[in-house]
């Protein structure tokens, strides 16, 4: 079906010229529909990502894309909801933390989530490694367990916002990938598409983040905020780092092992503090006495094991095997080969190439390069030493879990390259850079 | 077959970076082979229109497209050669006038010609409306035609300049058509791989052509003479007027009916000075006595019915029938509805919109907006009033030839309409703006 010919639009983005509302919305909704060609979509791609998108262009291609599909109104939900979403980094197993946290402090953690690509993982993925977890949740489904249990993460269905598929599909064949307005048209769509009462985003920023600067992810951040407020949309946007794995597992069942440690109070660090400090920085609908914080409040239902539960109904309520709360070893899959991973010099850890360390655990198994790819949920990287850390030789730092001896092999020289150690020390970079609000 | 993945060559002219030499060529016969991504040489295409090339990556963009495909040396025609290309107006039957009249002069104009397309004509539509003619020739027939009967008019084999035909469609589709650069590298390419002694390039300007303003011509005639340049070619350039339909006829048997009148020397205008002016303006290995230029020995050939007589041997040579030359109103076909075009208010006129004129013989049938479409070889306007002549209400101006009086009736309605009468007089506009060598 031959559809209106709109090669006139792209000649004025192409030009310079601003884009009104229709002419942004025939474009994408054509694309969406498939009456505009895939050769003109990708002319406009590359034309909005030279010539930039104002801030009213911006909003229309947002509003363009959450039209292209249905919306979910959560109105079956009687707790207050939140919707919390990261950019995309390595060992970010935040959500998995601040879910059970926030919705045992009475909030609906309301998460829809797409799959894990190139070097980040997806969060779904790593959920799957729970024997008998399934996230195609019907939206009846997704609400009721919200309502029920507080939490649950689900797959996107295709039908909301089925116009970002294509266009992130495209924008990856064609080298328009890092631009602000397209990356916040389609972070906020997808967002904007699910009605929660807060949504929270975390930019990251660094070796293992999209945004490689503070002022590329300050920039992204205050134009999802601003495209939030433009719906009415309250909202938090926390620049995050990501110059250094976040946790301590890039993998899946691994981060699930993490999440588990995390929930039953056995381990702390960089995941748990940012569930924490999200979880704390104000959620909707909660009042509390005098003498507590919604930090001191996020404290108390970790420390008391009521986020464990809750994790443990949410892993439930899916079809997964809850017993991985209680023996993770036991229940999550494990991958044949388990080497550890040696310093392999002396001084101070003063950079870690996320990226490259992602990749590494991607090349094991644990990612995939295309969406069709199948992925090995017991692979994956452990890796223990944080910049700042003081290492000396033969160190153990942590371990690879590979299929075969020559992918551990090629997997732990892959870690050691994305070290650099130095002789003088460093500090260790600041958790959260900063935040933006809607 | 997935090929190279070339995104970063895209996202180096994407941020404005200068391409090498071999980036270019991967990407170009990569997507002339198949291998590179539709998508990805849409964005290219984009990214360079905006970005620009300089003249090395032009150059290396023409020599891609030269190596996409075989050349033709020409080595078996003894006549010094010429070729002549016209980046494309309305009403611009010069190529039919100049082949047989250099031809007659002694050299041999090899000459392989595009389909029309959008508004502008086509000299192997017009050639194919005398009955019989073909210009599907093989590289043998043509150079044979060439070196006995002086010259040859035939279609582009397919694998010439591959790349061109789908980089062309490519720039069609995307809104990146109107760019130097890569028109040079179109137009050049095609002319580089016929390895003629002289090129000759009549870049219209105008608001027939694609090209608008003189600044734009002339910029686009200097890179395709660096191109020549580069090359080693001899070639010249001529920056010509399309501010108006050049000829009177825009249609194809009405072309061809308008070149007989020329070579019979019934009818002179802007067609035959410009045919006249570039066999003029000196041919390969040429020698005259010392009373004679090569302008006097072109209008002899005219004068005395060796351009017609040579006109005539081409048409047969091809196949057509060659009475066409002496009553083209019997073997040339008619079309049933013959109405003529009267001037509807008096004063001079000062400017004729040519592409609206070509556009209106496109909607007869003459022409077509895509390559599939069937053309009707005996339709079209004729219009004899040109800029700066002085009109009155109701004079006749011309005639249009038609299927049906509806289609009739519009075409006369879109001719007045693209006529600009003024009560104060104008200059016509001069034929040659100027001229660039190689």
């Amino acid at each position: 079906v031959p559809g209106p010919d709109l090669r006139h639009v792209v000649a004025l983005k192409r030009d310079g010229h601003t884009l009104h509302e229709d002419e942004i919305r025939s474009l994408v909704l054509g694309y969406a529909r498939g009456e505009v060609g895939t050769e003109l979509a990708a002319a406009f791609l590359m034309a909005a990502y030279i010539r930039g998108l104002d801030p009213a262009e911006t909003r229309a291609l947002t509003d363009a894309m959450v039209r292209s599909g249905r919306t979910l109104s959560l109105e079956g939900i009687s707790r207050p909801t939140v919707d919390k979403h990261s950019t995309g980094g390595v060992a970010d197993g935040v959500t998995l933390v601040f879910a059970p946290v926030a919705a045992s402090m009475g909030v609906g953690v309301a998460k829809l989530s797409g799959r894990g690509l190139g070097h980040t993982g997806g969060t779904l993925d790593k959920l799957e490694s729970i024997p008998g977890l399934r996230t195609d949740l019907s939206p009846e489904e997704f609400e009721r367990q919200v309502d029920r249990v507080g939490c649950a993460v689900a797959a996107q269905t295709a039908d909301l916002v089925p116009a970002d598929g294509a266009l992130y599909a495209l924008r990856d064949a064609t080298a328009t990938v890092p631009s602000v307005p397209l990356i916040a048209a389609s972070v906020m769509s997808k967002k904007l598409a699910v009605e929660t009462d807060l949504i929270l985003l975390d930019v990251k920023v660094g070796s293992g983040a999209f945004m490689k600067t503070v002022e590329a992810a300050e920039e992204l951040a205050g134009t999802c905020m601003e495209l939030a407020k433009a719906w009415g949309r309250a909202a938090y946007a926390a620049v995050t780092d990501m110059s250094q794995p976040l946790g301590t597992a890039i993998g899946n069942a691994l981060d699930i092992a993490e999440t588990v440690a995390i929930l039953r109070g056995e381990e702390r660090g960089r995941v748990a503090e940012l569930a924490l400090t999200f979880a704390g920085e104000g959620l909707p609908g909660q009042s509390w006495p005098d003498d507590q914080t919604a930090r001191s409040k996020a404290e108390h239902v970790l420390a008391s094991g009521e986020a464990l539960e809750t994790f443990r109904r949410m892993v439930e309520a899916q079809g997964g095997d809850p017993r991985v709360v209680d023996d993770p070893q036991n229940v999550l899959p494990r991958a044949p080969v388990v080497e550890p991973v040696f310093a392999r010099r002396s001084g101070t850890l003063v950079a870690v190439d996320a990226e490259a360390v992602g990749r590494a655990s991607g090349a094991l198994g644990a990612g995939r390069t295309t969406k069709e790819e199948a992925i090995d949920p017991a692979v994956g990287i452990v890796l223990r030493a944080k910049v700042g850390d003081r290492l000396d030789t033969g160190e153990p730092i942590g371990e690879v879990h590979a299929r075969d001896d020559s992918a551990a092999r090629a997997a732990a020289d892959a870690v050691n390259a994305a070290l650099a150690v130095r002789d003088d020390g460093v500090e260790p970079p600041p958790l959260v850079y900063g935040w933006r609000r809607a």
